[in-house]
């Protein structure tokens, strides 16, 4: 029986980038391809005794249905957390918790979105949040960007002369998957572009509070005059990813249509994971813990870095991330980026190829690398044998 | 600043239906009018030592990133679990495990609705499933019911005439918002009718397991010879809701749809809930929990039947479910729903009126009642403060 499915289902990621992923999930594959987290330092045994206890004191409120906006108290600690790192002003009523923020950036491809309209985004841009508004049948428009992140001045350009543009989609702070981060020129030149045309910002930062060095410069919602800026965050960084906790920060008219849709979708994020997070913030000390993740990935940066230099041939170009979980290769002209996955996968070792960042243009030059979750040794051995596979190839 | 929100948005259910339900969640109140199910049988105890040794034993990985999917052993055990009481033939690959099964309801609408598509539904049908399928923006055509469930000869004079037609949605065990379930001869019949014309069916069973007397009649997919049904399950309402745990059975060719479309809308379902519920069935009997749920429904059935009978003026008429959490009451003409409604928050007791279940046509004389979750003394209570509320009305 062949089914009649909808339009919008041809949007979707292919099969075939799918499969790709699947070859980099071999177990003897040194892979830099996914965006893990580094497992070991996970709160396990801290949240082993929180959930102890959760269960004796509030066990039959944490199993049952519960409200769709989240968590009061872990509203109020979200709310409470963007202010003391990001600068906002934002309020717990002013926050959905959501399951992951990957549900976000699908619910403001619903909230936005009609067939044609339009979505910018960086050039390049992150896939999951690509692939999400696929969903919605829009048209991509790249704005350019260098490494000092998006260019404002391009962004004007296009929004004089574009049509039907419904919201940009960003990530000012250690780009996925570029690694990059807007300076606070940038960000206020941003500010003034989106002011004057009135344009609805979608800014994602997972990434932001895992800074390897400097101070995290003011989110675009800290700078919001206008009410423009939807603010989405994410536990999976900075605690742990299987439990799924995400949010939105958004004004109270935009918020309250987020939670309609919220309610469709499937009626409120688990309730026993939110208050996980709720309480293990009570009773531990969450920068504390982000220090930790934040030391073992300044380490890895820098050796990954120190492995790009040593064993890379001198004209592959990569990104010097700040922070995050991420760097981008560039290959020199002649160099395909298709075949040194294809090469790299002969030598047990992946990135993902950068095609899949640009929503319209295809490019084959590119590679994203992740460097938080594999071991030292690993980290070397990797760079050395994807060096190899390039020198293969020129 | 006004955004410019997607159609769509048109369509989502109004503040309106959300202001009145507020009402009914005062303390106050007796409310027949959620889905609660009982939290006194919650196993709080059990999943607190299941927690335990989960975090022990693989916290790690339970903290971590999870295939889209759903964890294995829990596919396999839902698989195993729908063959023993829906007498189906379903592998472990064919099930997705998702967030509750609304998430499977907002998964259809995304899979299968372009604007002005046909959704077929029962009338009156699940509110939440029609909320969810507004979103994509179908036109919903009812398919008439008796006490006996869906009259497949009125679906076979529609399908004859209609164009556009998707899918339909059905609920045929302990219907939400009736109680009512289809006679085995309704089933068979129902099923020559799609096959007849390759309609894809949404068989959504909530309620099923929770059978008071009798057997439970197989399933719509267990009777599925063309790959036409989907079978939505959940574990809210036999293990506890607070997780969002729900899954979708289909067809390998469409199972992967619903797969791209999780992949994009959440990445994953909580894969520590997941464990929760995949280890909770190894170390305890899942039919012994599900036999003291049907135990405390069956009186509190037997209990408000009773109420009803003695206190309801002679004109109200019932359904008598064999089994779920819901009953429907319809009102004399002259007395009306929304009226009645009133008159029960000023004496503190709630359901939900009817109207808010028939996606087109508007009607006042029906409310549905909610028997799970009230002790005794409040449900005896609350009927009769109903009862005398009608009687002001008359």
């Amino acid at each position: 029986m062949a089914f009649k499915f909808a339009k919008r289902m041809e949007r979707l990621q292919s099969s075939e980038v799918r499969e790709l992923l699947k070859l980099t999930q071999k177990p003897e594959i040194i892979s830099f391809a996914g965006g893990l987290p580094a497992p070991e330092l996970f709160p396990v045994e801290e949240l082993r005794l929180v959930a102890d206890e959760l269960l004796k004191q509030e066990g039959r409120q944490l199993l049952q249905y519960a409200t769709t906006e989240g968590r009061p108290t872990l509203r109020k600690k979200v709310a409470d957390r963007m202010k003391a790192k990001y600068y906002t002003n934002v309020s717990a009523d002013e926050i959905l918790i959501t399951t992951g923020s990957q549900q976000c950036l699908d619910f403001a491809g619903k909230l936005f979105l009609d067939p044609g309209d339009v979505v910018l985004c960086e050039s390049p841009s992150y896939l999951g949040a690509l692939n999400a508004f696929a969903a919605y049948e829009p048209r991509f428009v790249e704005v350019p960007t260098d490494n000092g992140g998006l260019i404002p001045e391009e962004l004007d350009k296009i929004l004089a002369t574009t049509e039907r543009c419904k919201f940009i989609y960003v990530i000012p702070d250690f780009q996925n998957p570029t690694g990059r981060t807007w300076s606070m020129e940038r960000r206020e030149k941003f500010m003034e572009v989106v002011n004057k045309y009135e344009l609805p910002v979608l800014e994602d930062n997972p990434y932001g509070e895992l800074r390897f060095e400097g101070e995290i410069f003011p989110s675009l919602k800290s700078m919001d005059t206008k009410g423009l800026v939807m603010f989405l965050g994410t536990f999976s960084k900075i605690f742990c990813p299987g439990l799924r906790l995400g949010w939105v920060a958004a004004e109270p008219d935009v918020l309250s249509e987020f939670i309609k849709i919220k309610q469709s979708a499937d009626l409120h994020t688990s309730n026993f994971d939110q208050a996980l997070a709720d309480v293990y913030m009570d009773k531990y000390d969450m920068d504390v813990h982000v220090e930790k993740i934040k030391d073992l990935y300044r380490h890895r940066r820098d050796l990954i870095i120190d492995s790009l230099e040593k064993f890379m041939p001198s004209d592959v170009e990569w990104t010097h991330p700040a922070g995050g979980l991420f760097l981008w290769l560039t290959f020199p002209s002649g160099v395909s980026a298709a075949k040194v996955f294809a090469k790299c996968i002969e030598k047990n070792v992946a990135g993902v190829t950068g095609d899949a960042f640009f929503p319209n243009g295809k490019t084959d030059k590119n590679m994203r690398i992740n460097y938080s979750n594999m071991p030292d040794e690993k980290i070397v051995e990797g760079i050395k044998r994807m060096a190899e596979a390039i020198k293969e190839l020129v």
